[in-house]
């Protein structure tokens, strides 16, 4: 197969089978998927549809057409025909035994397994397989399709070529593969989640604290810094410049101090289960664990935006993945354009995908914020640009077009959950210049909600001037400004600022 | 006091005091700093110079002038005629008791005592105070000046008035202080997080994984979760529709599972600390520490600003943080300006305060993106209505100016670190319109690098249409308009974009 395996068979489809499947289809991938549990259809197509609105979010860079979900009725079915089975079941060894030995009947016989245990061991798991060389745990965390993490750990029967499929298309999918090199119950995330829920457990207990203090006590603080570094590369800057001898050396010996109680795990009896449940449900305050999930993303993305723009960690998982979104896409484009003959040149202004207004676009006036139309603008530029042939290989030859000018009239206006969309068009051209048009609307809507101006010079970047565009792209750029020629002239063009 | 305290004695400038003392200078508050350790200086000016460049980039709105630091010989110094006394002294029960002890008998009567402590109990600390009854702990996490959580403890002769006390000083330096209502050691958070690292101590001394790998287990997983949500919500979620029930249903019996090693501390021997160490320093790569803070604390301004749009969490109180810096600042101007007569009107363009051109405003082609040109210009507008009286009162009452009208050229390119400032000129007004001319300019430069030009229209934000502006706004802007028009009219007004 290629990077991304085409069809992909799931086992189980609660919240993070769903999630694999959201991830694996969003990504172009087909899914045959496997629950025996009712209601299971309805569940994947809910997490679905958040992961649909957080992709439109969190993504700009253009994703493949949606794989096919199809449900099945049987583990046989959905491993028939995919190059990868991933199982999601319960946590119950025998089951997981039972379905992954039955799909791997079913299945080709190079067909990758993979397991999203949270933390039974591979060897476990692969004794009834047929083929278990071919099987490895990889184990996402909620939510699969925003989260990049996924830990893999081999069994005693694993074959080393396994891991290295597995990370390949985990890597295909924008997600950040960890080998866990040695074998052991809950592999490395699992074992560091519990000890701290274990904990909080005990705070919970014994009264001195409700879930959520608990919580406040770790999104305000060091949460904080765990989405940027983990412990080790925090705890290192805390002992200054000496290091993490020096931190050792001064709090080593406070790990000894009665801070923590973890020798014992508190009973759930059903007294406390009844208080952590209410004490959760206070917290949640009546929001719906949907709306909730939705807010998550929200702030799931905002994050993984904020450290792609810092090229740190998850948001270079990030920014991984939309490079090959990117270079699969201007691969199809650049092949539907050498394939078009005069008559199929476009005539009508070029479309930008339509987008999801985010909340957080939205200024003091309730309004989005005239930066994010030119950042919409600037967009539906680079995207004709990248029609054109500027890719990131003309970029590296030292070439590239700057925008000189921008004229933008506000006719309308956005709002969150709004999508929008830009129609670009081709005014003019020379040797060095591009002088573009374009028109914003809302989706659904037919008048105008903005449009821009705007003059852009071609530049040779090395010597920082204006200079001639290169062949290739020129004769696209030709091409496009006579099929635009035919279009109307837009009503905005042309416009000065005045009161007169 | 008012809700800041004027002066500040800190205790201690390690990590933690130096981040106190940048915290509380950069919000305008005097600070006595007592540390006897050689460098102590030094380091506390690193730290001071991270955070001035960490806000930078975390907010625009306007910084009070910063206070003064003073270094002083002793800890009666640090604390003579202070409104509060913050301790920042390394983890020693007896040191700690003996600083207090000798600051408090300095302090005036009506000084609040705080103690960054990560677990020692207030009881003991207070032992020895004069006055121990004002004494409580204030826990803080690294970076101080980022990281908004601070955790209040009181001991047994604490009075519940000094509680109330230190929440208002902390909520007032934009932190999110958390009452801890029982008395325990380590508190909260140190609880969860000494937990946790506890069981990262026994990955790396058991050789199941490195520091890099058990960081990358966290950062790339559930650290990105636990800057949004804590742990509960987090699992509420796993648990689906039925909530915390279903999850402790589910996954409760996992907790009994042989997961985490968490009966034992491991032994620090020397060993073991240099295994810790020198995989330490190969993940640091070569990367100084201060290197290193200056990227947590970039990754750190951007999750902020993220959960900021979301209106979430640690967001929600840098916003809130931002909306008192807001009306302190829009008070002073106010002030300022009704002071003013006919002659001391301003007849120079209006400056924007500089600020710094962050990383991830930087394109593919290496320069600021152009949407971040106009959210600069867009500032610069909103500061403008600010000092004309556009303020959040006039927003209430229904009236506004929305922009209908920019046109951008661009004359020069910025670059990540240099700092921008725009001036602005008033063009021309009448009842509903406002003609602004901007230009904006690399700090030292003397050729703009971007102009833009402006329309706006003043609104009914009820009606959504242009309504005439109010009077109190009206004569503002006239008399700006007025000291304006002396001015030379700029060279790019007026343009349109064409080819020709």
């Amino acid at each position: 197969m290629s990077e991304l395996p085409s069809r992909v068979g799931l086992l189980g489809g609660g919240v993070i089978g769903a999630g694999w499947a959201a991830r694996f289809v969003l990504n172009g991938v087909d899914v045959a998927l496997y629950d025996p549990e009712p209601g299971a259809a309805d569940r994947v197509g809910e997490v679905l549809a958040n992961a649909r609105r957080a992709y439109s979010r969190l993504t700009l860079a253009p994703l493949p057409t949606e794989g096919a979900l199809t449900f099945v009725d049987s583990p046989g079915s959905a491993a028939q025909d995919a190059d990868l089975v991933q199982e999601s079941a319960p946590e119950r060894v025998g089951l997981k035994q039972r379905l992954l030995a039955e799909a791997s009947r079913a299945a080709r016989p190079d067909a990758l397994f993979c397991s999203s245990t949270s933390g039974l061991r591979p060897t476990l798991l692969q004794a009834q397989m047929e083929r278990p060389e071919r099987f490895i745990v990889g184990h996402p965390f909620n939510p699969v399709y925003l989260l990049p993490l996924v830990e893999l750990c081999a069994g005693e029967q694993t074959a080393p070529e396994a891991v290295d499929r597995a990370a390949v298309v985990y890597r295909a999918l924008g997600m950040h593969p960890l080998v866990v090199r040695t074998e052991v119950d809950g592999f490395l995330a699992d074992r560091l989640l519990e000890s701290l829920w274990r904990e909080a457990l005990w705070l919970i207990h014994d009264e001195v604290a409700t879930v959520e203090e608990v919580d406040d006590a770790i999104r305000y603080g060091a949460g904080l810094r765990w989405a940027v570094m983990g412990t080790f590369l925090t705890y290192r800057l805390a002992g200054g410049e000496e290091g993490m001898r020096h931190f050792l050396e001064q709090f080593g010996p406070a790990l000894a101090a009665p801070w923590s109680k973890l020798t014992d795990v508190p009973e759930l009896t059903s007294a406390f289960l009844e208080e952590l449940a209410s004490q959760s449900d206070a917290q949640a305050g009546g929001r719906s664990i949907s709306e909730l999930e939705r807010k998550r993303d929200d702030c799931l993305v905002a994050i993984l935006h904020g450290l792609r723009g810092q090229g740190a960690g998850a948001g270079e998982a990030l920014a991984a993945w939309e490079r090959a979104l990117m270079s699969a896409a201007s691969a199809r484009i650049t092949g539907a354009q050498d394939e078009a003959t005069g008559d199929g040149r476009p005539q009508a202004p070029l479309l930008s995908p339509s987008r999801e207004i985010p909340a957080e676009w939205i200024d003091y006036n309730g309004h989005v914020h005239e930066s994010r139309y030119l950042q919409l603008f600037a967009d539906a530029t680079d995207a004709l640009l990248a029609q054109v042939g500027v890719d990131a290989r003309y970029l590296e030859d030292g070439a590239s077009y700057y925008t000189v000018e921008t004229h933008i009239s506000h006719l309308g206006q956005l709002h969150a959950g709004d999508r929008a969309l830009v129609a670009t068009q081709v005014l003019g051209w020379d040797d060095k210049r591009l002088h573009l048009f374009h028109l914003m609307f809302r989706e659904g809507g037919e008048d105008p909600v903005a449009s821009a101006e705007q003059m852009l010079v071609h530049v040779d970047t090395a010597a920082g001037r204006a200079a001639p565009v290169r062949d290739g792209v020129r004769s696209r750029v030709a091409a496009l400004a006579e099929a635009h020629q035919r279009l109307p002239p837009p009503a905005q063009a042309g416009r000065k600022i005045s009161l007169g």
